[in-house]
């Protein structure tokens, strides 16, 4: 017998996971210039130092990094992220933080504990594409948020929980994937409210939230909720490094950490434990701040370039002015079709992303999601030009 | 509002995990003989090698270990982990190995990529703990296939397999978990031609396989599928570390292996990058051959000591006679109650894990499963004395 579509899960068929594969594979293009990715720079990764912790870490607990570990984690990393996240302004405790592989694998505990077949979760839209990924990998129902420049309109969120009760929502608050804005004070306060009010779980994904280059730090939505109603899930693939795979959310909520825990032991038993201890010696020798501080300095000199950058673009573009992270938004002027304009810039060496590919529901064919982390100035510079210049083009 | 139980998913709130944890927390009192585990012995691992193969891949590759990687894997991993399946007899290319965080991971991504809620898996029973676990993760029906002595008997499989429409068979072939057990050669050419004669997706779990300490190798399932119906789940825990949480899966199928890449994506986006070229370097150095000569002449000592020690058993009790892996499975003379004994065995400070707990639907009350690999030989026979003690005083 020859095995076909038709034996996948139902809701699994459709998802093929494609859009953003097609685009990186032009970026191998000699001389392209990539907007497109989300990584960190390679001058912000440290190869030295964490072949320094692995020796380190390797000689002081020696076997017990290679054996089984447990799934809720290694003692001294669930300490020192949990000591990490307090400085952020998380309420938690080193018996509350669950060690994962990166934020992703946080929400996909969070959906496996949560989600019946054709259950709501409540989005931002535009949002995380692998977050809706995974949404639509558990067979969610995804119900969009409106959002402004202060993110998350919360009286359109209470609307939309009154009408579909939906289990979870997935929020991005600070320097948000794609757009690069920030959930306001209130609104943080609000949706915390609102969550307990309605007994929402609110998925709060904050892995760029210690890059900032401007502006005063908010506290998180966490930090404001009394009853355990939202799971913070942070990362050090942006801090330290994504290769690693490390992220630690914050889950006060015994009966979800719980529940959480069940499903990694099924998942893959545990994060690897040499990984954990690596971060958790770079956090312990107080590595973080001085190297916050200098990536953090890079970033924001490229932030600068790439919004000086679209001054030559022409009249009714419209962009975010991220106060950190890794991503502008840009909308074209209306009726201008970022689909056309994506394949003009590849063919003149420039790449990103078209923002409808953010939209659960796509449309939206104005907007592009821009990334100024993985080039220098010089680049950065260039890269706008050539966009300038392919945006005025088809214009015309 | 207060949140309860009644958030979670329908499936995943009996889903409690707790059965073996408890008996772990046990393993902690002074004094205590453990039969219970299934971890390699520490001195199978080798920190100081690790720490150095560590030192050189980050300096050889430098920040491509700590960047993102693709999900399908690390290129020269993938190269390495299928010259190594190929050399065990599995039929795979480099581009049809998926690194996992061990072979739990492999099945969790079979799973998903193919289970809608109620589709039967059809596995051995007893079986693995964590594979129980992870059907129910995904609301899969768990339909038992009647085993004997040489593993699963292939006549009922296909009658259940008419029966119930399986889209997934789960075997452990080699040396199973927890009996012990290896499935015959003939029975593992007839499975293959199962899988493709009614189109059932075989998750060939096999991380035991090159822990042989007696008899010969036989070729894996997979070797005899010509078709793409048997995902080969390799996992080097046993071999190098579990702590580190890498394995391979060889799928050949390439609609498949694109499912499970798929899945991985919003699980974890890839296998830390680090580990996967701590391990290339491992068997590219071709540490492997003589590590597993060493550890397999350590292993046939200890489970011999504990086979001998069976002689002082009851009459009437039965155990299995492996010929490598972690494992011994016993069966206490008929009418004995496996979770008496366990607590009589815990007072006089040796535990084992009772059988019960390895078959989805409980019951075989007498049956045992005893570890000989975490122990050292008068440990092992200390234990067995303790235990052959404890079961003739309960038995009169």
């Amino acid at each position: 017998m020859k095995f076909t579509e038709e034996k996948f899960a139902k809701h699994m068929r459709p998802i093929n996971g494609s859009a953003i594969r097609e685009i990186f594979k032009l970026l191998a293009r000699p001389g392209m210039i990539s907007f497109a990715g989300g990584n960190p720079s390679n001058t912000a990764l440290e190869p030295d130092v964490i072949s320094d912790l692995a020796r380190e870490v390797l000689a002081q607990y020696g076997t017990t990094l290679l054996q089984y570990g447990a799934t809720d984690g290694f003692g001294p990393f669930r300490e020192s992220a949990a000591e990490f996240l307090r400085g952020d302004g998380v309420k938690c405790d080193s018996t509350q933080i669950l060690p994962v592989q990166g934020g992703s694998q946080a929400f996909d505990l969070l959906l496996k504990a949560l989600i019946d077949p054709g259950d709501v979760v409540l989005c931002e839209s535009p949002t995380f594409l692998g977050a809706i990924q995974a949404m639509r990998e558990y067979n969610a129902k995804l119900v969009d948020m409106p959002t402004d420049d202060n993110g998350v309109i919360v009286e359109a969120a209470e609307e939309l929980i009154k009408q579909h009760h939906p289990k979870l929502m997935y929020v991005i608050p600070t320097f948000q994937n794609p757009t690069g804005i920030t959930l306001s004070l209130e609104r943080r306060k609000a949706l915390a409210e609102l969550a307990a009010k309605y007994g929402v779980v609110i998925a709060e994904d904050d892995p760029y939230r210690d890059l900032r280059y401007s502006g005063q730090a908010l506290p998180p939505i966490q930090s404001f909720d009394e009853e355990g109603w939202v799971v913070y899930m942070s990362s050090f693939s942006k801090y330290i490094s994504p290769g690693m795979r490390l992220g630690a959310a914050a889950v006060t909520n015994p009966l979800l950490l719980r529940k959480m825990v069940i499903g990694k032991q099924s998942a893959d038993v545990h994060s690897p434990l040499l990984n954990q201890a690596i971060v958790d010696a770079y956090l312990r020798k107080g590595l973080m701040p001085a190297h916050l501080e200098r990536i953090c300095g890079d970033y924001r000199l490229q932030l600068n370039a790439m919004l000086k950058g679209f001054e030559r673009f022409p009249a009714g573009t419209r962009h975010t002015v991220p106060e950190g992270g890794l991503f502008v938004w840009a909308e074209l002027p209306e009726g201008m079709d970022g689909m056309k304009a994506f394949d003009a810039a590849v063919e003149a060496g420039v790449a990103f992303v078209p923002g409808t590919h953010f939209y659960p529901d796509g449309g939206h064919l104005n907007t592009l999601r821009l990334n100024f982390s993985m080039c220098d100035i010089p680049t950065i510079e260039a890269g706008m030009e050539r966009l300038s210049m392919v945006i005025g083009r088809i214009r015309n």
